[in-house]
């Protein structure tokens, strides 16, 4: 550093208002937002609950139903299965919600996977999870929205040919929204989720009451017309690995009970008590949802189909045909089902952004859009989305094993880093303290028993993992088994770009080079006109050492060439090069290589190239963009710069 | 121009060599050739036969069978229509051929329609020769390699379902070859076409001795099994507009009869005699063939039919079954289709060529690649025909309708362009001459009957174009009833573009600005490193005014970019553009405005944008993109240059 100069230097600083918005986009997106207009309010359970589980709550709509299609490999004599199986579903939510509600008391500041991983397993775990909950999200908005879509299409079977199209569009809708910002205001959430609540509720408990007084009709009894789903491998009986394949599917119940352990920042203090809280809450109310709708599922002799989902069948029988309270539960469920595809909307850019920030994804994700929300995280969702919809063919059945695995596997790595560390807490003196990014280690006097439920959360987790990969190998889950790697890969590649940029750039042990004293100036020239003769001005302002090239291939253009130069060049010396192959940029690139080669170290070469502007885009077709190819040519040659001289046509 | 220095300038002139073919490019398009390559052979009439008639005489494979397909609403009795109505084809053929062995003497050095019709009508004229010439080509490549490939799977009904790949996989095939280069070379000509003439003979003439002898068979009488096809209308009888129809379809008989007043110059002298003879003997050859598929198919019962041709009909009862001989004439007509939409590919980007030096079309298009042909042409016909190839299922039936409407423009247009041109001769005097860019008018004194010759042959093809409209609009004509107005409108509004252009960069009354001598540098900074430090070495380089700007949304960033620019500055200004939008061009394009418009005469500004270059293409995907976009944002802002320090990174 010893040779900078120290001055002070003189610091302006000028605040510029934003450029008008072109009204098409402030009509989509709506006005920019300043980043002071980013406000912050906290939020009480009752809402909380309303915010943060309509992707759990939303998964009772169709896990049932992926039970019963297994099952009927074998037929619907297998169909009372899905009671057990159900069962054995719920106390694993049990595991798992015992084992976040530690996470959110640990994690006041957010304990979300990826955060649990980083700052406990360690950089690989992290990206691991990364990967797991980014493929996750994509698929929680392919499986719900597709399941939106077939509780539409189960009430007005006119739509199901458009059900792809109905779909894309509501990714489409979902995204403008997004990009538009919107606001946690409760109150829009609370609505549709208690509806939800209160109608799948009243379903139930007719449903149940109507059974217990032995009322309760069946799909068949109601001469219903059902398509029934057709396995593609019929059984004989039932097996352990078929039982174990049902269970798979219906883990899909689980996938949202994460959300709150991400969200806890949004609630009011204690807000660790208060999530918590509101995540027992919700277990519970998706518990009992599910238990309750696989139970009378098997009762009414539900068909598992794709055209008309058990939910539909359910509320038919319960309230004897399609009358409003039927649409009332098939709007309801349809509802939340597409806000909990839009909850991804939210968890997808900000995970991304903070593994952008973390540098293992493009640093553009790490920037808001005008509107405050991360735009390029939102728009690759549905993208990415709209894709799995089209390849599936808006196919929940289709989708579903590919979900599941990435939610099994950041909870098994969220469960083991909370695990490892309570270890470490109990290792700590009793004032110790130990600061990291996302939260602060204390010594914890129950340190055992804590680690002992995320242990056990976590080994169970894996395991129902490993199964779902087993089961469903073959079904899909073998592209996410391929995908989440090269994910990690990506990421770690990407990582060792900017580690490797920050190195090159950084300015350890810089010396500042000797000042540069000479400018050798190349003009390219393609004729003489307006427009290389303002370059020329340019040129000559720069550099008193200017040498006009032109490229020719056609001996009476070159002479025609050097003539109109002599009358026009201001004596500026003109090099012709003869291109006999008649390429264009590869003798100039050759020509600048040659005195980059032999250049002084206190000398620059400045190429400059004259460009023409055209008035209207298509005009850019009629040229042949020398210019850029020459600058693209250019750019990874050291010591040269590029000027463009533009002439701006009328 | 009077302060123009009219010092002289130092010239050098450097030979390049290429630089180095990737393999797979080599392996492709063969070695770049220098300019100095180009050779030029003469060929004498035989040869020339071969070279030029591959496009009219292939059209006799389909000809017949369109009619055919037209006369099948009334049903078979109405088949031996065909046999009046290619007489009188082969009449229009005559007086076609008649006008075109004027025209060719007329332009010794190549008289294609657009040539004819820019000499002696002017420029919308041929402008609209252009436009119908172009289309032509494209459906010439669609519908020879449709009909290639129905011969191909009419003896190998197994590839029928492959017809649409195995025809546009012909089309890029061709397109390799014709990037390749053809030699001109006749004996790759000569062989499959006189190979397609002698089976063809071989064929009519076995047929008709044996019809002669009462022993033709009848594809009835052979039971051969032939799909027939399936008009979308029945009429009950023969009316004049379904004769109309079917003479229309049949006209595409004559498309390709033009080819050899477009390459005269290919021919040994006496060219312009040379040329004519081949001509007549090619017309004769035409119109025989024709003339006698026509009645041997009415003879033998053939059943117009997409999935097995005429000519395969034709040949399998002639043979007696499909043995060598059967197998040789599918062949050869295979060949010489392909060969037909060969010679568009030779067409097409010459015509192209032509009319962009005449600024009608993109400048690119006159550029030759390294193998010496305008590639761009090449590729473009080639992705059309394949286009409409995939649009129409490679059915020859479904795109002829498209085809001929074009040729008859063309025809029409070039006669009557030759009928002008003999009434300019007539009013010459004896000794006059009037040379023009195609040839040189001199007084004729049968000016009289060539005129008439020509007027009515553009009377006649005229009356057909009329009728083809008319009989084909509803199946297709609209389309290029439209299209080619749409391209002349194109061609107008690219021409006055070049004109624009031109006189824009004219330097008729320039004169040179007063010298620049004051250069305002803006340097964008981004942060504090190695690459915006090389880039302030260079900025300092080029002037004393050189003002750091960055912009920051930030506080804590911008407190330390100060900080740190007081360490690094050089004491270099710095400007903070405070961006509450978080936008980072609108503020930089906001501020570079503002010193623009109180920018003195004699002073420019240089915004200097230092840029990453990163070593690997997808490393670009990681950044920001801003210089890229930062320079397409300035470049239609007068009086500011843009230059690029690009850091290479390792």
């Amino acid at each position: 550093m010893q040779n900078i100069a120290h001055e002070k230097t003189t610091v302006m600083r000028h605040t510029v208002e934003p450029l008008p918005v072109p009204r098409w986009r402030r009509w989509l997106v709506g006005e920019v937002l300043s980043t002071a207009d980013a406000g912050h309010q906290t939020i009480g359970k009752l809402v909380g609950l309303a915010v943060f589980s309509s992707d759990a709550l939303s998964s009772s709509a169709y896990a049932t139903q992926e039970i019963l299609i297994i099952l009927a490999a074998v037929g619907s004599s297998a169909f009372h299965y899905a009671i057990p199986i159900s069962l054995a579903i719920c106390a694993l939510l049990l595991i798992v919600t015992l084992s976040y509600e530690q996470t959110i008391h640990a994690y006041p500041g957010g304990g979300g996977a990826y955060i649990v991983a980083r700052d406990n397993l360690g950089e690989r775990a992290a990206q691991t999870a990364g990967a797991a909950l980014l493929t996750d999200y994509v698929l929680t908005v392919a499986v719900s929205i597709s399941s939106g879509v077939a509780q539409i299409t189960s009430a007005y079977p006119q739509l199901y040919p458009y059900r792809v199209l109905l779909a894309v569009g509501t990714v489409v809708l979902i995204m403008t929204i997004n990009l538009r910002g919107v606001k946690e205001s409760g109150t829009i959430f609370a609505l549709p989720t208690y509806f939800f609540i209160a109608m799948m509720y009243t379903t139930v408990i007719y449903a149940l009451s109507r059974y217990a007084m032995g009322s309760l009709g069946s799909v068949q009894a109601m001469g219903l017309h059902v398509e029934p789903f057709q396995p593609k491998h019929m059984l004989t009986a039932v097996t352990p690995f078929l039982l174990l394949h049902a269970f798979s599917s219906g883990t899909a119940a689980l996938t949202g009970v994460e959300a709150i352990s991400n969200g806890i920042t949004a609630f009011r203090e204690p807000r660790s008590r208060n999530a918590g809280i509101t995540l027992l809450w919700m277990s519970g109310i998706l518990g009992t949802l599910f238990l309750m709708i696989s139970f009378l599922s098997v009762k009414i002799g539900a068909i598992p189909s794709e055209a008309v989902t058990v939910i539909s069948q359910l509320a038919e029988v319960t309230f004897h045909g399609r009358n409003l309270l039927y649409f009332g539960t098939i709007w309801a469920t349809t509802v939340i089902l597409l806000m909990g595809a839009n909850t991804a909307f939210a968890d997808f850019p900000r995970l991304a952004a903070l593994q952008a920030a973390d540098g293992y994804l493009p640093r553009q994700m790490t920037l808001k859009g005008s509107r405050l929300v991360f735009s390029w995280g939102i728009v690759i969702l549905a993208v990415v989305a709209s894709l799995l919809i089209i390849a599936f063919g808006a196919s929940v059945n289709g989708l579903i094993p590919l979900y599941a695995i990435g939610v099994f596997l950041s909870f098994t790595l969220s469960q083991a880093g909370m695990a490892r560390r309570w270890h470490r807490c109990g290792r700590l003196g009793p004032e110790e303290e130990v600061v990291e990014p996302g939260s602060t280690l204390r010594f914890d006097a129950k340190w055992r028993p804590k680690m002992v439920i995320n242990g056990v959360g976590s080994v169970a987790t894996f395991v129902v993992m490993l199964v779902f990969a087993w089961t469903k190998f073959s079904d899909g889950a073998w592209f996410v088994l391929l995908l989440v790697p090269t994910l990690i890969g990506c990421f770690m590649a990407i990582h060792a770009h900017y580690k490797d940029l920050g190195s090159q750039l950084s300015l350890n042990g810089y010396h500042s080079a000797p000042r540069l004293n000479r400018n050798r100036v190349i003009l390219m020239v393609s004729g003489v006109h307006r427009g290389s003769l303002a370059a020329l001005r340019y040129a000559r302002l720069l550099s008193h050492d200017v040498t006009a090239v032109h490229v020719s291939s056609d001996p009476a253009e070159e002479e025609l060439m050097r003539d109109r130069w002599d009358v026009y060049g201001e004596g500026v010396r003109l090099v012709v090069l003869h291109s006999p192959y008649r390429a264009l940029l590869a003798p100039l690139v050759r020509y600048v290589d040659n005195l980059a080669a032999n250049a002084l170290p206190n000398e620059v070469i400045t190429v400059i190239v004259p460009q023409f502007v055209p008035k209207r885009w298509w005009h850019h077709l009629l040229h042949m963009q020398t210019a850029t190819w020459l600058r693209l040519a250019l750019l990874s040659r050291p010591g040269v710069q590029i000027t463009d001289v533009p002439y701006q046509l009328r």
